[in-house]
């Protein structure tokens, strides 16, 4: 059978909660290395899947994608099935599709969307820990609202950037903008239940950016910083200027488009 | 000040997913370890909490109750504040009481309510794989709603209890009953959401019953027992006739009545 090279894509959600992240890791579990290691053991072939881009230590997905070059004539559908049967439970693909010719999960990425769950109440529950950022102290909902306006439209995000000497050079060999300018095209605070969620649908995110955004968010909901200093903030492209970085448990990808 | 001895009620939820059950093991975390512990920072005393009973690795608490004997003067609300500040996030402490003297939470309990949670879509979302039994497959819920009837009323549960020999030599040092007979007070299949969940309230529970009566009734929901089997099986008083023991991960203690 002649083999035709093809590319997949393939949409996971997982819980980050045990995992190093997204990027694979000698001696350390992975969300990259268990689903190369899952393709390998459905097709034979081993090489690295390319991720909409990283997420980090116990970041939750619900819908990243994945692009992957293969050989394999296994149809997509069956792959589905193949690679949730090798996957540990806390990683599940909800689709694998033939992709057109030259689709890569980062570079062909045109928005994506994260949510930061903030739960509320005074007691959080064990069952959902993993998932949210416990906050139970006061915040003032109608400045979060009004602060979260700020970030909308095309801005120099480098006071949300998380700062890393390593990050320029990573850069360099990828098509990823070497630039710090990123469009926002919502940003906005609802009620979910007991949570309170920020969701941010952008161009793209720079490393830590929306963990800085929602501490940074967090300070106006407190009463620390005004919108008038958020601004400031933004326009400073100093990272120093933020707030702090949020924990990690409370952000989750939501889903990216092309 | 003078000490005056005193019975704590602590009633706490925990996610038994990262943790060897709730009996204190050398060198291995579990509940009762980590509440022992978390009673010692607080209070400067260290002693065992009792636990209404034993729930075994990868089985979690809706309402689990301790008891503890303890002279510290700390009001009760003030601990259930300290204790949450110590344990883990995956245990927590929803409230501390006075309890009349010589309350026991194993020896002083009346009923106890478990539930079984069965995830019954394709796909199990990786957030909820650690709290529920991923079961897909077909199940005849009729079979299964009047074959949960059997159990109802005083059996001799053998048949359901973990075959366990050290179990003779445990029980003659408690005020456990040596005998195998239990009351069952309500057996029913419920949906709840994308969920099919097992209810059951006893006077008291064997070792595995709650795991290995799912187990059961599953082959019936299967069609590869009938009623009339699991009638037998209940009467047989042998392990050995009975299905096999549901995953611990769907099991639930919800509440404990004193």
């Amino acid at each position: 059978m002649t083999k035709v090279p093809r590319t997949l894509k393939i949409t996971l959600a997982y819980d980050g909660a045990d995992f190093f992240g997204w990027q694979v890791q000698s001696e350390r579990a992975t969300i990259q290395g268990e689903l190369m290691d899952a393709l390998a053991r459905v097709t034979g072939e081993r090489s690295l899947p390319q991720g909409s881009g990283r997420t980090d230590a116990g970041v939750h997905a619900l819908a990243q994608v994945a692009s992957w070059e293969t050989s394999s004539p296994i149809p997509a559908a069956n792959l589905a099935t193949a690679l949730n049967d090798k996957l540990p439970l806390a990683i599940r693909v909800l689709a694998v599709e033939d992709a057109p010719t030259g689709f890569h999960a980062r570079k062909s990425a045109r928005a994506k969307t994260y949510e930061y769950r903030i739960f509320r109440g005074d007691l959080c529950p064990p069952f959902r820990a993993r998932y949210c950022y416990h906050h139970p102290w006061p915040l003032d909902e109608s400045a979060l609202a009004t602060a979260a306006d700020v970030v909308m439209g095309e801005h120099d995000f480098t006071s949300f950037a998380a700062i890393d000497p390593e990050r320029h050079a990573r850069i360099e060999s990828s098509a990823e903008p070497l630039d710090n300018v990123r469009t926002i095209f919502s940003s906005a605070w609802a009620h979910a239940g007991d949570e309170l969620v920020y969701r941010v649908r952008g161009s793209g995110f720079l490393h830590h950016m929306v963990r800085n955004l929602v501490g940074t968010l967090l300070l106006v909901g407190k009463g620390t910083l005004t919108r008038a200093d958020l601004q400031r903030i933004l326009a400073a492209r100093d990272r120093s200027a933020a707030g702090p970085t949020a924990p990690a448990q409370g952000l989750f990808l939501v889903s990216v488009e092309y």
